[in-house]
């Protein structure tokens, strides 16, 4: 703050007739000064209100009580956009009670995150970083591990080595749970043609949340319905957003494509979906989305919760140890260096999208 | 960092072989050294790595080059929730292009606010702070204005002798003005039955949305069906959501309310809106939504847009001055202390809540 002066060691020095020196002991090293004076000390302390200043709390400690994380460009996002924000909040308010804040930054490429790190590294600024949006060998992670700057990745490093490595500690959701949940939960509903509406083959989290639903169409049908053709017949591949699935759903749909159901990878494209199902003139099915985004609750879309206050819990649990009050040297943290937390199915009926009877109240049925 | 010791200015002093005292004067005043040592305390320092530590710069100058901003709890939100999400995004970019990053803190109510404030300050940890969620009397505002402490809040207080205090500033979007471009769009496409959905009377932003509606239809239809009555048989009133929206307006088209268009004080009322149009089984008319969120660009639903990152450089200007690299005492800003942005009307055809014809493209005329 430049625009009040903040009592300093010296005023606390004049004011106890005391040397700098003393009034420092006292903060320090008490034992070694006498009662009385200690008494003078801490009265002058009390009456000019005087804190020992953060910032040579810091430079005596190297510690700050700041965790640093980068916030993407507003440019990005979209429906789903905004799960990293809400893992914010939750971050924000569990670090509070631990007594840590959050420091954002910003920086256009990876290169520029690491510059970044390397100058907050350098001020004491943070005492550590979460990363997100991390990818197979990500440099980020490499030259924190290597600078022995702490940190958890919010994520894990899909199909790389490093996995499994402890040096590269990260927290995830198990989407292949979240959508596992969805598909059962239908199933024991008594529909068995559960269609997957996911992206392109290739993205770590979406092949990962298509084997939720693999693995429990195998459970629940066995080979009967749920061969490896079965599942394939029952899988639409779309780029995510709203239009896109709407487009390939309403396409499928006049084509013949029978469905009882759609498990999706996305808000968006479960939205997309509904709204075809809507427009199709044929029986309406029940379609579950994944994020639990506010779009979801505003139209009653059924969707599997991140549980990201459980996410940024863990985060806080691999930097700080349970229930720790500062952040650690990693080999200081016991217990895995890797967390997968399990999401939530969040069942709603589509109340807003189904239509309005004359008294007000909601038809139900078009949705879960 | 714990993990990485930094060289330090003895590392420095012994590398040079000279002095603490001397590495101090290169690095503060390098006029008084000679030319030959202060280059042999240069090489030590580029050989080092050594930089001076941020935690002593700040010490020093009692500056941090950080704005502090409290983020709300996880569970606010809904659609329109994200605003300040994305405020928060354009000030973190705005800030770091002139050299300042962004401290989130959390807290339970205003006085629990008011004492993150003052560890804020004791601590050096921010040079200023920025204010949302403002409210008449607002004790905060009370607080940093009495301390001295840099501000500025996003938002009017609304109804108070504060709104032209120059030692209370504000950046706020021109709601008002966002409702009339919307008005005088629609009636440049021929109608004039346009109706106002917006939020009960009494609350600052509300009112000041909806005057922007009213100023309009008055300047384009005079007494000619712009009188009181007319303007009062025009608005509809509802809590905020979807779902509010979407039954009150299913109620009063049922009743035969008729409408040409409809301009909403949030997006969330206008997908409401949006929806029970689509269903009454009379002809479409066109809605405008409020804030241009994430789900008005997925359901394509036009909607005026607040132009957050206007307002992000404007709070940076009320705290640095106009291109400023550091904050500044307040009396030091020159110009207005109040800043009014005016935000931009985003025409969308609702082409995803449209029926698709078969070829895949989107119909139009549902809404803007």
């Amino acid at each position: 703050m430049t625009a009040t002066p903040l009592p300093t060691i010296d005023d606390v020095a004049v004011a106890a007739g005391v040397s700098r020196q003393t009034v420092s002991n006292v903060l320090n090293a008490p034992d070694i000064v006498r009662e009385a004076t200690r008494q003078k000390v801490r009265d002058a302390i009390d009456a000019l209100g005087y804190r020992p200043h953060a910032s040579a709390r810091r430079l005596r400690t190297q510690t700050s009580s700041t965790i640093g994380i980068r916030l993407g460009s507003l440019s990005r996002g979209g429906v789903s956009g905004a799960v990293l924000d809400r893992f914010l909040h939750a971050l924000t308010e569990r670090a509070d009670s631990r007594g840590m804040r959050i420091m954002l930054f910003t920086a256009a490429d990876e290169a520029a995150e690491i510059e970044q790190y390397r100058r907050l590294r350098d001020g004491a600024d943070v005492d550590a970083l979460v990363v997100t949006g991390t990818a197979y060998g990500d440099a980020r992670l490499d030259w924190l591990a290597d600078n022995g700057v702490p940190f958890v990745a919010f994520g894990r490093p899909w199909g790389s080595a490093d996995l499994d490595d402890p040096r590269r500690p990260w927290v995830d959701v198990d989407g292949a749970d979240g959508v596992r949940q969805a598909t059962v939960h239908l199933a024991g509903r008594g529909l068995r043609r559960i269609g997957y509406l996911g992206w392109p083959d290739g993205s770590g989290t979406g092949d990962d949340r298509r084997s939720g639903w693999v693995a429990a169409m195998r459970e629940l049908f066995g080979d009967d319905g749920a061969a490896d053709a079965d599942l394939e017949a029952l899988t639409i591949r779309t780029e995510e957003g709203v239009a896109p699935a709407r487009v390939e759903l309403e396409r499928l749909l006049a084509g013949g494509t029978e469905l009882e159901a759609l498990v999706c990878s996305s808000d968006s494209l479960a939205l997309g979906a509904m709204m075809a199902v809507r427009e199709a003139g044929h029986p309406k099915f029940p379609v579950i989305g994944f994020d639990n985004t506010p779009v979801a609750g505003a139209v009653g879309l059924s969707s599997v919760d991140q549980q990201l206050d459980q996410v940024a819990l863990a985060v806080l649990d691999l930097l700080m140890g349970e229930h720790g009050r500062r952040v650690l040297n990693p080999d200081e943290i016991e217990g895995a260096r890797h967390r997968l937390v399990t999401p939530k199915l969040i069942v709603r009926r589509s109340s807003h999208l189904a239509p309005v009877d004359e008294a007000g109240s909601t038809a139900s049925g078009t949705n879960e």
